[in-house]
């Protein structure tokens, strides 16, 4: 079993950095293009076999040092009840958004072992399959609330913010609810066999520090808290002005997109390992690009204990899968000469 | 004449903490509103009488201590050749976007005086009326690049970065051109009368700060370089990963949104005066909520010389006029009691 991935989460010395990519089963992969034009998304995730294998085509494909669980961001949404469309090019749309404090009464608890069933049932699969180690993952309740109240993607996140200035017992109660739902999924997905898991908090670098401390850290320290002893990884993208406040929330990795240098980044959240944090635009690009940037990265982490290599967020569907590749072969060859 | 505001910028004490928006001469007022039913936006810039008047609306009706000309910031790109559409509740919208090297012939040089002449014209009228000082702008060479290249305003900015990784040389030369029209642009409005130029680099935190080196750095160290003595402020959104590289840039005042807490980034801008850092989300909410987050700002800067209270992006059009002119009377009370 290749435990890079799990030995740099814990800071361990590690024989090569390791290195995994968010999205990596995806679009980018012809071997995934082609069970989508038989399969919906949700639909794979209820099959075990093929979410097994969707799950670990880009293991075998690219040689990455861990597999991540193949689900969607909103299954547990689905799980309490909101009607979910995942739009090919947009995202989560939610037909009905939740705007105001009675729209809380809409959400019914969610249930892994009854909403997710096959989900976990893939996750054995695949811990018998697997060579890497399997990071189980879940939205994180700020995220999960946004795409709720915002009905879909967002650029400004304005509705959110609405509902957190303008309804601020309401917003308590939706993140202890939602909270409540991730600490479920994510424990039930580590009593499956998850070794490790990612709390996406991809929206949550629209908010200020005040905001985040007042409406979110509580919540995520919970969280946190609740979790099983695996490794964490804590990812938002937009933090560079909230790294301190998430470490401080919790995680024993914290991901950091390409908004900030990975070295800075690394000192301000302290005795933490990171995860980063190349521009997945620069990863699609000419591969003279993405590999000046990793090259880069690698030497700022300088090969300290408690690297992991990353994008800074989600593969890009245009990206070559050779450029993918590639960037395994190079951070894995790179740390072998670290000093 | 109010000169705190000048004040602030060259970091001299004041007797109290100076104030203006961004935006703040637009939709969240009724008498801009009025105008607006009779006119286009690019109409009232070519109307020397109007523009002044929409120009002074809100140092009347909010008291706050500095007018900022009310333009678009496509109109050097207007100048430039470009066809540009500004879409109510969307942005500038370019029907036939850059995407080539050999779309760069389509850029005519930019001349303040043959293409803006009536904007010029509006500040010599706003200078005999006004009683603050008035701030001339201009979108930075990236940000203008930014709505070329993509066509309108974007969440990823994917078309910008394929063109500044994939056609590196065509890149710089794009942006020297930008660079030029930009000086142009401001060298006219000071000599016009601008006290001061914000230079708006709204979206470059899209990039690294390692691409923000290559592709943009040079570019505005020659822009800031080149600028009259007047006082610059340097302005972008989700920046908290690049302040650095931004001050190291240029601008006597750093402008930042609120994404980072105003101390840690005036830490980390060394010394220059900083602009900032209200959610404009949290400008727009309930007042106790504006005013809570308005007073941490305040106490945050602590009467240090040098803060300019702002929102960290513009005026929502949703935003209670209320809020705004109580949030200037709230700025300067506050400071008569600062240590």
């Amino acid at each position: 079993m290749n435990d890079r991935f799990l030995r740099a989460c814990r800071r361990l010395p590690v024989d090569r950095t390791p290195v995994w990519f968010m999205r990596q089963a995806g679009r980018a992969l012809p071997e995934y293009r082609a069970i989508r034009e038989r399969y919906g998304l949700v639909e794979i995730t209820r099959q075990p076999d093929l979410c097994a294998e969707v799950t670990l085509q880009p293991v075998r494909r690219l040689g990455v040092d861990a597999a991540i669980l193949f689900a969607d961001i909103t299954l547990p949404l689905i799980g309490m009840g909101v009607e979910v469309e995942l739009r090919e090019g947009v995202g989560p749309v939610i037909a009905a958004p939740l705007r105001h404090a009675a729209d809380l009464d809409r959400l019914a608890p969610f249930d892994p072992e009854e909403h997710v069933a096959p989900l976990l049932e893939a996750i054995r699969l695949i811990r018998e399959a697997a060579t890497v180690p399997l990071i189980g993952f879940a939205g994180a309740p700020f995220t999960l609330a946004s795409y709720l109240i915002e009905g879909g993607p967002s650029r400004e996140f304005l509705q959110v913010k609405a509902f957190m200035h303008g309804e601020p017992d309401a917003w308590q109660r939706l993140m202890e609810r939602l909270t409540d739902a991730t600490i479920a999924y994510l424990v039930a997905q580590v009593a499956a066999g998850a070794q490790a898991v990612q709390v996406f908090d991809s929206w949550v670098g629209c908010l200020s520090p005040s905001d985040y401390r007042a409406a979110v850290l509580p919540h995520m320290r919970r969280l946190f808290a609740a979790l099983p002893v695996v490794p964490a990884i804590h990812f938002g993208t937009n933090t560079a002005g909230l790294l301190e406040v998430l470490a401080e929330a919790g995680g024993d990795v914290i991901g950091v997109d390409w908004r900030v240098s990975l070295d800075a980044a690394w000192a301000r959240i302290g005795a933490r390992a990171i995860q980063g944090n190349l521009d997945p635009a620069a990863a699609a690009g000419p591969f003279e690009v993405a590999q000046r940037q990793a090259e880069a990265i690698l030497r700022t982490a300088g090969g300290r204990p408690g690297h992991i290599f990353n994008l800074g967020h989600g593969v890009l569907p245009h990206t070559p899968v050779d450029n993918l590749r590639r960037l395994v072969d190079l951070v894995h060859d790179a740390v072998e000469v670290a000093p």
